[in-house]
């Protein structure tokens, strides 16, 4: 049986070598686990396609990289560790031998840096544009997953890293925004996952921001029903977005692809957070908080007067 | 916040319902799960693409109920219990509401059907071809899955139910076949995944017929390092594919989308195989046997001299 069919010689020979010992060597259908003693599941998907999630003409390495590491940041907001995933590939029957190669590429590297394996997939063929699904499995110690639901009023409002630089890296993509040192295309091409913080008994909810924190605030809002203020000067911005001046700060307050986390903080927590922070090497910010009130988040602008914002955040529809 | 973004509206109202306890209302980005006692959990993943795995044009519930089938079909071949998925879903920005409301619908009746629950999702735009996937979970007794591995010279080559209905189906949708009862369409629509037979213990290797009878025997004699021989007048054909005639055999036997077990069973274990067959009320025939050969398939033919067949089944690439 040399012939294999050229499906499966795809998989064979560049996505084989990234399988771990649950996905039976990708020679199966299905991968078999069951999580440590003490430990449950946390599992999460997300769907990427060419056109909409990334440009098709973005480096499959960097294409592959990011599918992986959005779906990280979900279980970095669960404060799960990341074990493995399942992978399907739809690409168009033109698709190079060397995208696939590279592509594989790309999970290969960011499997050794986050120390997983692929546990299934499926390749197949599509006449539209490349699209991407990948399941992100982790484990979190029993009943100590952080859930979007539990925010409550005087909670602070803190994120990780700094927000917009994604946003601001697409415009620069897209040739509306300089960037000298390429750090704000490097921030849309590459996030990273905020793995590793120790967020159960500190943190009241999490999320990631992956549709604009104003928006993807609001999520936190309706899942504790509590509203949300914040100030925009106190959300931290890198120096290339700062650089952007202000006409940008609503890009960088609405804009997607972040994928910095969202916490909700009683304050007798802070303390706690802040030594954590330190210890994982995470810069923390406190941008408002929550108070009980319907449901909506405020924004206050840079001369303290609410801003008015068009579109809180990305919607597919 | 009553102005909810398009998107999460249209999560909440059509995929919401769906959801189970473990997908946190779908308020969440993830799920959280771990097996009962005793139990490993199994994965698996497919993706469909409009043009490719259906017809543009197909219910939109027998789309959802497809998609749900085929993966619960993978999971059936390793004789597992279902629990539960996540789903993707890249959709067009003109699909419309009612489209959403009859995938849905599709997908709850199913639900029922097989006892499971929504575990999570993400719902995204595309400017190509509706593309979905769907990562299925399934539960088994610790160390009781039936891999692909374990087929030995000597062991019967066994299927479920009939071979080739679904391809002739497609044939029939596409205008080059006749079927006045409507039953090979049926096939194409809606597989029927082959769960709750216990093939542990009876079943040395399983998997099931998704791209033709032929290429996927051959994944199976890989796996196992044997050859395969079958007769073709043993493949068990339907009255109506049987009324197709003789031109349409080599189609059967190498068409996809059977979603029949195809299993390895030792002589030995042939009266507990036919016992659980009986029931689970699933038809199974025997239909050759595998060999201590390096990894082909040999079809007898009809007049018992070797069938060469052009294609053994679907490749996407």
């Amino acid at each position: 049986m040399s012939d294999l069919p050229r499906e499966f010689a795809l998989i064979a020979r560049h996505f084989r070598p990234l399988a771990g010992p649950a996905a039976l060597d990708l020679t199966d259908d299905a991968a078999i686990l069951a999580p440590p003693p003490g430990k449950e599941l946390v599992l999460t998907v997300d769907a990427m396609v060419a056109g909409v999630h990334f440009l098709p003409a973005d480096p499959p390495d960097l294409i592959a990289r990011k599918l992986l590491r959005v779906n990280l940041s979900d279980l970095a907001a669960k404060s799960a560790a990341p074990l493995g995933y399942l992978l399907t590939v739809s690409a168009p029957p033109d698709t190079t031998e060397d995208w696939f190669a590279a592509f594989a590429a790309g999970l290969a590297e960011d499997q050794r840096a986050f120390g997983i394996t692929l546990l299934g997939g499926d390749t197949t063929a599509t006449p539209g544009p490349l699209a991407l699904s990948l399941t992100a499995i982790g484990t979190v110690d029993t009943g100590h997953a952080v859930l979007r639901r539990g925010a409550a009023p005087g909670h602070g409002i803190w994120v990780t890293g700094t927000i917009g630089d994604a946003a601001l890296g697409l415009a620069v993509l897209q040739d509306s925004l300089a960037d000298p040192s390429g750090f704000l295309a490097q921030r849309y091409h590459l996030p990273a996952p905020r793995l590793g913080l120790r967020l159960f008994g500190i943190a009241a909810a999490a999320m990631d921001i992956s549709d604009g924190l104003i928006q993807d605030l609001a999520h936190l809002c309706r899942a504790g029903n509590v509203a949300a203020e914040i100030c925009s000067a106190l959300v931290p911005l890198s120096a290339p977005a700062r650089a952007a001046g202000p006409a940008w700060l609503e890009r960088c307050l609405t804009g997607g692809d972040d994928y910095e986390l969202l916490l909700a903080i009683p304050p007798s927590s802070e303390p706690a957070l802040q030594a954590e922070a330190k210890r994982a090497n995470l810069p923390i910010t406190k941008i408002g908080r929550f108070l009980s009130d319907p449901p909506t988040v405020t924004v206050h602008g840079p001369n303290n007067t609410p801003m008015k914002i068009s579109k809180p955040g990305w919607s597919h529809f």
